[in-house]
């Protein structure tokens, strides 16, 4: 009865129907933050709150199980306490729900009475086909059906904006840090998925559903453990084809490590094989959450790059040697502008700006010298792997260009 | 008549009274800009423009020539074209100033006969005994005493608010840039020097200076070139004693050398000598300008750390193994909290915590489990580099203490 694939995935991110099990009227409760996500105008489907307590939830009819709503659940999203919740799922089984988030904690993140808990989930999993994404997790934010299973509230956790960049979390709390961090910094979501324990999907399912997602261009992942090594470099280096991953491998270190197995249990493995492995797959390892979406923001925004070879404009000589530092640190060339090129350009420039790659336009440019370069050193095919334009805006004749705005609603 | 010291040093900084030559009339020039900074509040000593083209700039009464001033002068900032400089600086010279800021390029930094020029300025150095900072440089901004040299206005290049980091930049645009966005991240500085060429005043006469200066607690440098290497050392390594000194050493790379040598014509020089010289001197090498600051910060803002052994504290398992990787990479241990310290701390948390280092406090945590692990973990002994607080706010029980804060105007 196990299923597999991507399609069975589809009822997480995109269900008509949803029964919030354990939604509360009680505001600040996990139980009422969820459901409350799910009235939002983003979330297009039906939503259901269900718990023995109440009548109504938010004013919308509660039921007291899952088996009494009188419509199909495509997804039970479930946050109740953990010793309720094999008996819930199985509800859900019997109901037809093909697709149940289990945010709860109490699994085998604890002691073995979490362990044995978790085993018999397993067991559901193979004899329903019922799929399952946690416990112990946040679940999903999709930006773009507006499902939205994290429970902390707006207030305390913003959630970014619709974007190209998907991102798949081992750990809940760096995934709620991460929403909010990325709303601040302005920076687009696909989706984001916090996994958890991973009793049943895992981020390898993951890795394969966001291979086909056609809201998703890059792949971000915050990883601990690899639990099946070969089924995830063969999974990641087919994606990686097609759409860039980015990841970070926490556990680098000795002590890190053994962090990370008072943390999710996970075997960390050593970094030296990790590396190996990121390679093999085609997974560019990042050194922090700022470097990941550094790199992602450019993959998503910019076209892959023809070649390695830099054309780097400036109108600050330290920004330009920096820059320059940058670039041949990291395998990418900074050659020389060709000599008919730079004759032209000290024709039009003057004699203290230099024509060299870095170009110095310096600190008494105006746009016009920018233009030049652009448009005769930044087009010639030897730069195969794009110009960087450095403008340091303070200096005094850089001046925004004038453009008339297209009028806005709050113009009138 | 070569003058040295510290204390001829002084006038630059802390002058009564400012001429500035080149001052204009016209909003938006160089000199109008320059000499508008010294009719701010800030600056409490008198400024005189100069320009025998005005009789007044902004209401103040202005000399043909410095000469005419009826006042000692203790700075003389230059902003007018380089051909007209020597003139000027021997005519300051026979006033008696004892320091003067050139703004103005056209010197070595461009063809021989600049260079011939800025000989000619070493020369009257050496008969005068004026000092020289510049030319082609910003000069200074001192948020303490309000000298403020730099050209570029408010509106381009906002002026960071007071601290206790010092920042001397060899190169001009670089420094503009990074007063703007130390503003902008409000960094405090107690001064930022750009010294341009260098023809008199230096990078090490200004490391002997800031050494002795109250206001200032670590020294950041943005260095393309070292002139002369043994004094360099010498200084640093006396200075590094008492103040930390991080900088930036820019042409790290085979290329970025080059740009260095079109830039500002310094010799790099090998990037492992740089190392050694950084090391020998106790000097710390930043990556890159927020790195610099970054470390700036803290050294300005915290006490020497008595040894390497970090306790952690985390509300999120990911944050703390990644804070415990960045620890272990950087040589800093991360030891494990005392067995007897274990045994009290699990009296007192849920099972699900983690009282190891790093201790997880989970993400249920409120604020009383911070206040034990600090009152009874972070004040061992064994934990003397410090404790690194992580609260990561999106978690549901992490409020903020309630306080009443005092009335303000706006209150009324």
């Amino acid at each position: 009865m196990l299923r597999h694939g991507v399609e069975t995935l589809k009822p997480f991110f995109n269900p008509n129907s949803v029964a919030v099990i354990g939604a509360s009227a009680k505001t600040g409760t996990i139980g009422n933050v969820i459901f409350r996500n799910f009235l939002k105008q983003s979330f297009k489907g039906k939503a259901y709150p269900v718990n023995p307590k109440y009548d109504y939830v938010q004013k919308v009819k509660c039921y007291p199980s899952v088996k009494d709503i009188p419509d199909r659940i495509d997804l039970a999203v479930v946050a109740i306490p953990a010793p309720a919740v094999l008996k819930v799922i199985r509800e859900c089984a019997e109901k037809g729900v093909k697709a149940a988030l289990i945010i709860s904690g109490g699994f085998s993140e604890t002691g073995s009475e979490g362990v044995e808990r978790e085993e018999e989930l397993k067991r559901i999993v193979e004899e329903t086909g019922i799929r399952i994404i946690g416990p112990n997790c946040l679940g999903i934010y999709d930006a773009v059906t507006g499902v939205d299973s994290v429970f902390l509230p707006d207030i305390k956790c913003s959630r970014p904006p619709k974007g190209k960049i998907a991102f798949i979390t081992q750990s809940g709390a760096f995934g709620g840090a991460v929403l909010d961090w990325l709303s601040i910094e302005n920076i687009g979501l696909s989706k984001c998925v916090s996994y958890g324990n991973a009793c049943d999907v895992n981020e390898v399912d993951l890795l394969e559903y966001l291979a086909e997602d056609e809201n998703t261009k890059v792949i971000t992942m915050y990883l601990e453990g690899i639990k099946n090594g070969r089924r995830f470099i063969e999974t990641a280096r087919k994606v990686a084809r097609s759409k860039p991953i980015v990841a970070i491998k926490a556990g680098r270190t000795e002590r890190g490590t053994a962090a990370v197995q008072s943390h999710t249990g996970s075997l960390a493995g050593s970094d030296q094989i990790i590396d190996a492995v990121f390679k093999q797959s085609g997974i560019i390892r990042a050194n922090d959450f700022q470097d990941m979406f550094d790199m992602a923001k450019a993959l998503a925004m910019q076209p892959p790059a023809k070649g390695n070879r830099i054309l780097i404009i400036t109108n600050g000589g330290g920004a330009g040697v920096m820059t320059t530092d940058a670039c041949e640190m990291n395998g990418i060339e900074v050659p020389e502008v060709p000599e008919e090129t730079q004759n032209f350009l000290k024709k039009h420039f003057p004699q203290h700006c230099s024509t060299h790659n870095p170009i110095d336009l310096t600190g008494d440019t105006d746009a016009e010298r920018y233009e030049l370069a652009l448009r005769h050193a930044a087009t010639l095919e030897i730069f195969n792997g794009g110009v960087i334009v450095i403008a340091l805006f303070q200096t005094p004749l850089l001046t925004p260009v004038s453009y008339t705005h297209p009028p806005s609603p709050r113009d009138s």
